[in-house]
C-alpha cells in the first residue's frame, strides 16, 4: 500500500512520464508511436492455431450505462424490418425485399477506445492542447480517427484474479505494478515496447454471475493503482485496456482527482486507453492452452472528430 | 453480354448455389464458414511487412447517403466538449476534465457488412428463414452478431480499373467473371476457399475527383454483373465488398428484380457482403508493391439483432 | 366492485360502443368529432382571468421511463453551445453567435396524446382498419397528424383525490363511473359533448413528494376502471387524459387483456386519450377558484406518421 | 432604401432599445412580459366563429433542412409497428397490441420558437447573460421552459404579399415598417401591447408551387428589414414570426452581421421570434373573412435546457 497520493502526486508523474513533443509537435498517436512495421509482423507471427477471440460486449439497451453524464445505453431502431416485408409495404421494390436499421448511442457506451482528446489535466490534453480544440462540432486535434490504421499489435492478457487465486477482484481492490509483473511472469510474457495489455479484473464475471450490471459504470470497482503508472510508461506499451468501466481503481487513491491515472496517462503519456472489454472468453482460452499473447487488431470507426470509439477488439491466436 | 436476364434468372441462380442447410438448420454464419482455423492462420503469415490499411470512408455529416429510406448521413454530438472544459461546467469534478460524445446513424450509412438478416427473396432471407424472424425489436436470426468473431481471413484485391486501364469504370459498366480471373491473373492470385475479394471498381476515386457524391448512393454505378454468381459460389470465398453503394452493376441487368446478385447470393448462398469501402490507398499500395493478398480483419460491431454494421476493416501487409 | 372481468367483457364494451363508421368510413378523428365550432367558441368564452397553467411535465432524462419496450427519457443534445460562442468557434460568423440543439426521444416518452394508430385489438384499430396500415414508415392513417388543428375546446376537470379526501390514490385503486360523477358534481360541471376530461388520480404528487418515479411506469397504479368504458361513450367526451402513465387501473381488472380500457376507448370508440399530464398546478388552482372548466388547447406536433405526440397542453381560465 | 447598414448600426438599435433590467435581473421572458391576463382574457374573445387553424409544417424528413450546422430534417423510428402486431411478436401482451414511435430532431428543424438563448451578441444573450449559461448540458438562463405557459394572446396576421399584390416576396425583398403599417391598415387591426404578429411573406407558397425547397434553409429570402427594429420595439409587441426560415431579409442589410435583428430582437429587447410558420392557410382565411386577428396558442414543449422548441401554432377564431 502506497503512502497517500493526491494532486501533487499525479502532477509530478504527470510531468516525469510527458510524451508531449516526444513524436513532434504535430503527434496525435502518443503511445501508438511504439507499434513499429516490426512490431506489427512479429504480432502476425504470433498467430498460430487460426483462433479469433471477441473482446466486446453486446451492444443493446440491457448495458452497463445509467444514463449519467448522458451516457445512456444503444438505442436500436429498425428503419424497415420483416413485418414491412410480410405486409407488401416494400412492394414498390422489383423482387427484393430487406431490413435496414439505425442506432443512437453514446461513443462511450460500451466496449471502447477514449481518443487522446477525451481526457484534460491542468487545462490540457495530450501534446500540449487546449480545450477549445474540442468544439461542439467535435475535437479538430487528438480525435479517434488518427487511430484508424494504428490499432494492429501484440496483445498480452494479464488475468490478475488468476494470479490472486479469485474469482474476481473487489470493488476498491487495487492492481499494483508487482501485480502486473506477477501476472506477466506467470503468462510467461515479457511486457514489451508496443504492445497493448490487457488486464483481467474479473468484474465482468462478477456482473455476469450476479446478473445485473449494479454499480459497474462508475461505482466502486477494482483497477490499476496511480502508482502503475511508471510501470505503463517504462514498459512503452502502446496502451491497455480493462475489463471495467474505467480502468483504474474506484474509489481513486487520491481525494481531489478523479481517475489520476486518466491524467497522466492519456494527457501526458499519450497511452490509448480500452474500457468494458470482456476477457472472459480469452482468459479461459489462455488458461486452457497457456499462451497469453496474440495478434489484437481493434480499429476505432473512424467517426470525424470523435473522441472515443465504439469497438469490438479481436484477439486471434 | 449475356442475353437478357429476369427473375426467373434470379431464381435458377438462387436454386443452383442455395447453401440453406448446407452448415446445418441453425446456421448463421453462411459462406463465413470456409474460413477454417489453418485459413485464419495462413492470411496471419501474408503479414510481412507490418503494414496496416484502413478501408473506411469518414462517419459524418458529409457521406454518400441522401436519407432516402430512412438513410441519413451520421449525425455526432457532443455530450460534453473543450467548452465545458474551459467555461467550469465542470468543476463538480475533482481534477480531471473530459469530452464525451454520441452518434445517431444508420447502420448501414457508411462502411458496412451486411448481416444476412439484411436480404429477403421470395420471401425468405438465409437458411430458409421467414421476416417473421425480424420485428421492430431486431433480427433474431441472422443478426450481425453471429459474425463477432468471423471476419479475420485473406483478402485478396481485384483492382478493375487497373486492368482494365481507365481510372474508373463508369456507371452501368459491369464486371464479368472473366474481369475477375483477369484482375486475380494480373494480380498473380489464385482466388480459394474462405477468401474475401475486395473488387474495386474506382468509383471512389470518381467521387472524390468531382468533389461530390452525387448519385452515388442508389444511383448508376459500376459493378458486378449477375453472372457473377456462379463465380462467387464456385470459389467458395468467404465473403466480397466493393467500393460502391450496392456491390452490383446499376441499372440492374433484371428490369424485374432490384439488386439481384444479392438475391442470389446473400439470402441463398449466405454470403458475406460489404459496400462503400475505400479501396483507393489499398489500390496504390498493392500497385506499388505488386502483392494484392493480405491479412484482413473486419470485425463488425456485435449490435444485439443488428441486420447490418459500420465496421473500418483493416488489410494488413 | 364490479364482477369479474375478462376478454369477452371487452369484447362486449367494444362491439356497444364502437364507433367504426359513425363519421365515415374515412374518419381518422373518433370522438374529437364531438367538438364543434360553437363548442371552441363556448369554451373560449371560459377564459375570464386571463391564467394560463401548463400540463407538461418536464422533457429530460429525469423523466419517468425506464426504457422499457424502447422508451428511454429524452436525450437532450447541444449541435452548438456557449462554449462555441466564448471559444472563438462561431468567428466565421459574422456578428450573431448562437446556440442550437436536438433531441431524441420516444414520443410517448413523456406528457403526451396516443394516436388512434397507437393501439389495436382483436386485429384491428379505429375505424376497422388493420396493422399493415402501420409500417416501419409510420401510420398512413390514424396518425396523429390528423389531430394537428383539432384539440381546442372545453377541458373539465376531475380531481379524484379531492373528493375522497386523500393526497392521492394509491396503486391498484380503481375509480369508477359513481366517482366520477361525483368529481363533477363536487367541482359543479356537467361534464357535456365534446369535453375533454382531466381525471387526476394525485399520482404525480405521490412521486414528487417520494422523490422518484419508481414504478410510475407500467407499475401498479390508480386510474379509470374498464367500467367507466360507458361513462365516456354515453358524455361524448372528445378525450381524456390522466396523471398516470397508461389512464387505467393497473393492475387491469381483466387478466387476460392488458389496458382493457384502451381496447375499448381508443381503437373501438376512437377517443383520445392523454398521458402523464400534471394536474397538480391545476387542481390547486381549480380548488383555489372553485372553478373547474377551462379552454384547453394542446395540439400535438405534426410527425408525419406518427402514432403518438409529445404535448404542452394549455388550461386557459 | 435605407442608407447603408453595418456593425455599429446593430450596436446602436442594441443600445436604444435594450430590455435589459426592464422586467428584473431575473427575467427569463423578455417582451413575453407585454403578454398581461387582461390581454389573454381580450384575445379569447376574439373567438366567435371555432374556427381553429394549424401554422405548423409537417414534421419530417422531407422537411426544409440541408443538414448545414448539424441542422437536419426529423428521423422518424418505430418502436413498435404494425408489422408486429401482425407477426405475433406481441403475443406475449394479454389482448392488447400496440405500435410505438420515437424521433431524433434538431429543436430547429421545423416550426419552432427560438428561446432567448437561442442568439448572442457581442457576447452577451438577453438579459446581460454570458455565453457560460449554456453548456453542453443545456442552457441555464434564457431556456425555452421559461415559457411553457407563456404564448397566449392575440396574434395578427400581416400579409404583405397581399398588400403588394403578388404572390410571395422575391428572395431579398425587405419588408419596412411602412409595410407593416400598410399591411395593419389593410388589416384594420391596430398593433397592440402584447400582441404576436405573424409576418407573411409568401415564400412558403413559392416553395410549394415550386415543389422543392431550394435555399428556403439560409438562403436568400424575403423578410424584415433591420429598419423593422423601432417598429417591433415600439408596438410593445410580445414576439413575431414569419413564414421563412429565419425572419430577416437575406442577403442581411449588414456586411458585419448575420441576421441583425436577430441580434437586436432577440438579444436585446428580449423578444420572442418564430420561424418556418406555415401561413397559407390562415391567409387564405383571413383574406376571406376579413379578420385578421385571432387567439393564438403555441406552447413549446418544456425540454429542459433546450435554446428552441418545435412547435404547432394555433391560429383559433
Amino acid at each position: 500500500m502506497p503512502e497517500a497520493m493526491n494532486i501533487e502526486t499525479v502532477r509530478a508523474l504527470a510531468r516525469k512520464y510527458r510524451n508531449w513533443g516526444r513524436w513532434g509537435a504535430t503527434d496525435e498517436l502518443g503511445t501508438v508511436n511504439f507499434i513499429t512495421p516490426e512490431k506489427i509482423a512479429a504480432a502476425a507471427r504470433l498467430v498460430r492455431q487460426g483462433k479469433v477471440i471477441s473482446l466486446a460486449i453486446p451492444f443493446d439497451q440491457n448495458g452497463p450505462q445509467s444514463g449519467y453524464g448522458g451516457r445512456n445505453n444503444p438505442l436500436h431502431f429498425m428503419l424497415q424490418d420483416g413485418g414491412d416485408v410480410a405486409s407488401g409495404a416494400q412492394d414498390f421494390i422489383a423482387g427484393l425485399r430487406y431490413c435496414d436499421d439505425a442506432i443512437t448511442m453514446p461513443l462511450q457506451c460500451a466496449t471502447q477506445w477514449d481518443a487522446l482528446a477525451h481526457i484534460y489535466f491542468d487545462g490540457k490534453m495530450y501534446n500540449d492542447r487546449g480545450p477549445a480544440e474540442v468544439t461542439s462540432s467535435g475535437a479538430r486535434r487528438n480525435a479517434i480517427t488518427a487511430l484508424k490504421d494504428k490499432i494492429v499489435t501484440r496483445g498480452v492478457l494479464l488475468d490478475i484474479p488468476r494470479l490472486k487465486k479469485k474469482p474476481w477482484l473487489a470493488a476498491g481492490e487495487a492492481i499494483y505494478p508487482a501485480d502486473l509483473d506477477a501476472a506477466a511472469a506467470a503468462a510467461k510474457v515479457t511486457i514489451a515496447s508496443g504492445d497493448i495489455v490487457l488486464v483481467r479484473t474479473g468484474q465482468m464475471r462478477e456482473v455476469r454471475e450476479r446478473g445485473s450490471w449494479g454499480q459497474y459504470s462508475g461505482g466502486p470497482a477494482p483497477g490499476l493503482s496511480l502508482t502503475c503508472a511508471a510501470w505503463l510508461a517504462e514498459h512503452e506499451i502502446a496502451g491497455y485496456a480493462t475489463d471495467t468501466w474505467g480502468t483504474e481503481v474506484i474509489p481513486n487513491e487520491t481525494p481531489d482527482v478523479f481517475q489520476p491515472l486518466h491524467c497522466v496517462a492519456i494527457v501526458n503519456m499519450g497511452m490509448l486507453v480500452g474500457e468494458i472489454f470482456t476477457l472472459e472468453e480469452l482468459a479461459d482460452d489462455c488458461g486452457a492452452d497457456g499462451v497469453y499473447e496474440f495478434l489484437f487488431v481493434a480499429p476505432p470507426l473512424p467517426i470525424t472528430g470523435a473522441v472515443g470509439s465504439p469497438i469490438n477488439p479481436q484477439a486471434i491466436k
